[in-house]
């Protein structure tokens, strides 16, 4: 059993980016820069965001966090939303969501020029990737496909069983699985409306879970040599860690690891990953990979 | 087994837009304007136009034909298109396809303003179609989202194989088939990389092929009591028939309709339905339904 060291991958991929960005750099080329703006203090977007400024250290990006109390109104936000569209000098940026209730999310997502949306949220760039077009595609789901990838788990013709249909992950992950010249996969989405999703995960090659409910995936729904990613985060109260609590992913990992061809852990799995793909992300809109 | 009439249908739908056009032009409302580009001679391409406008007339449309010689520019072709962007008496319009081969289909399709692209092609109304808000569906897969809908063919919680991942019917159908609140089914999408086709199909509540093979899908690989919806219709010569070709779906409809709940023919199933959904489209983008 292999495990799929996302921790490990992604500090990789951060050094790859950093010597590209000094080479870059060296050759005259701006440092790309990305902007995040936050909303409120929110604990868990505070952790993402500190995350994502110690990401942009490490890859040599230049960043810049806009706080916003939680009575920001909408407009106001659409308005500084725009003044990032229009600064030549960032590159990319993005609005950390949750937002508050007053706020509308999906004007607010529909505000960012798609070329400097690094998220992947805004309409062009899902509809662009959901066409197989060059675009940003979102973080969590181009994780998963870089670990694949990188662990050299065959994708192509093998069954792929998402379970999920959320916009941010199980969606776009079905897109890129299903893929041609990507993931080529003979791809299955399970959600809440399922029947027999025990049945249906037992057939997959390749087990993606991304529901959020700790241990929901137990070892009588995996197929022995399956290749499992978890991608649940769910914060599970726990009084014997330092902050009160332990991540617990969608799998029961100690029962489900042992009939894996390979598997993420939580932590330390498809997280690390995530940051790290906002910063391939941002590389490629310092480099006008995709749009000019 | 039943069998899906979309002939039928289809006109029980015209019909229902006539009657509401009628009303919103007695109540001094503007008659919704569609306008078709069409380039060059192609057979099917003139097949597909001319129903077009005679659809327009059955919905009391406005309609407008622009045509162009297989040897008009690009440049020329996107002036065109800016132009019907501009111009307020059009409502919606089409650029039929293919495109001769020195025009880029995808720079065409992306020059037209998302808000009159009732083909639903442009990367707004895939994106958003993804997401699960409100725009424009291109027209096969809305209608065989319509037929299942008024043949009251249970999707929530069924299983759905799609056969064919192409980006105007199998993709977009499959994101239909899942989206909460619309299909709401357990989905696979399965295509020339898959393995054990026939046994991915056999699992299908409903079966929707699309791969443009004619009499793929055999009886063994449906399940009996499963509803069978055929998109494909290729041109397959036959010297009996007037126009020296008759259309052939991609299931073996003989040897398959005995097992079915219910199945589409073809011809006479998804076609006739599918420049209906172009109709209702216009009809949305007359009324300003998903955008202003």
């Amino acid at each position: 059993m292999t495990l799929i060291d996302g921790k490990a991958t992604a500090a990789t991929i951060k050094a790859e980016i950093k010597e590209e960005v000094e080479r870059m750099v060296a050759e005259g080329q701006k440092r790309p820069h990305l902007a995040a703006i936050l909303v409120g203090h929110d604990g868990g977007s505070e952790t993402y965001v500190r995350n994502k400024v110690l990401a942009c250290e490490a890859c040599g990006f230049q960043s810049s966090l806009i706080r916003y109390e939680e009575d920001v109104t909408e407009e106001e936000l659409l308005k500084r939303v725009e003044e990032l569209n229009q600064d030549d000098d960032v590159d990319g940026f993005i609005v950390q969501l949750p937002l508050p209730r007053h706020i509308s999310e999906q004007r607010v997502i529909e505000a960012i020029d798609y070329r400097k949306d690094v998220d992947g949220f805004h309409p062009v760039n899902v509809g662009r990737m959901a066409i197989g077009l060059p675009c940003f595609i979102s973080a969590t789901p181009k994780g998963i496909l870089e670990l694949l990838r990188r662990y050299n788990v065959e994708t192509s013709g093998k069954k792929c069983v998402v379970l999920g249909r959320s916009n941010i992950v199980g969606k776009p992950m079905a897109q890129l699985m299903l893929q041609k010249n990507l993931g080529d996969s003979t791809v299955t989405i399970v959600h809440s409306h399922t029947q027999n999703i025990a049945e249906e995960c037992r057939q997959a090659d390749i087990l993606i879970a991304a529901i959020g409910r700790p241990g929901y995936v137990t070892a009588d729904m995996v197929k022995p040599g399956a290749t499992v990613i978890d991608v649940g985060t769910t914060r599970v109260p726990d009084a014997t860690r330092p902050k009160g609590f332990r991540l617990s992913g969608d799998v029961d990992f100690e029962n489900v690891a042992p009939l894996c061809n390979a598997i993420t852990p939580v932590p330390g799995g498809v997280g690390p990953m995530t940051i790290c793909m906002l910063m391939l992300n941002t590389l490629a809109a310092g480099k006008k990979e995709y749009y000019k």
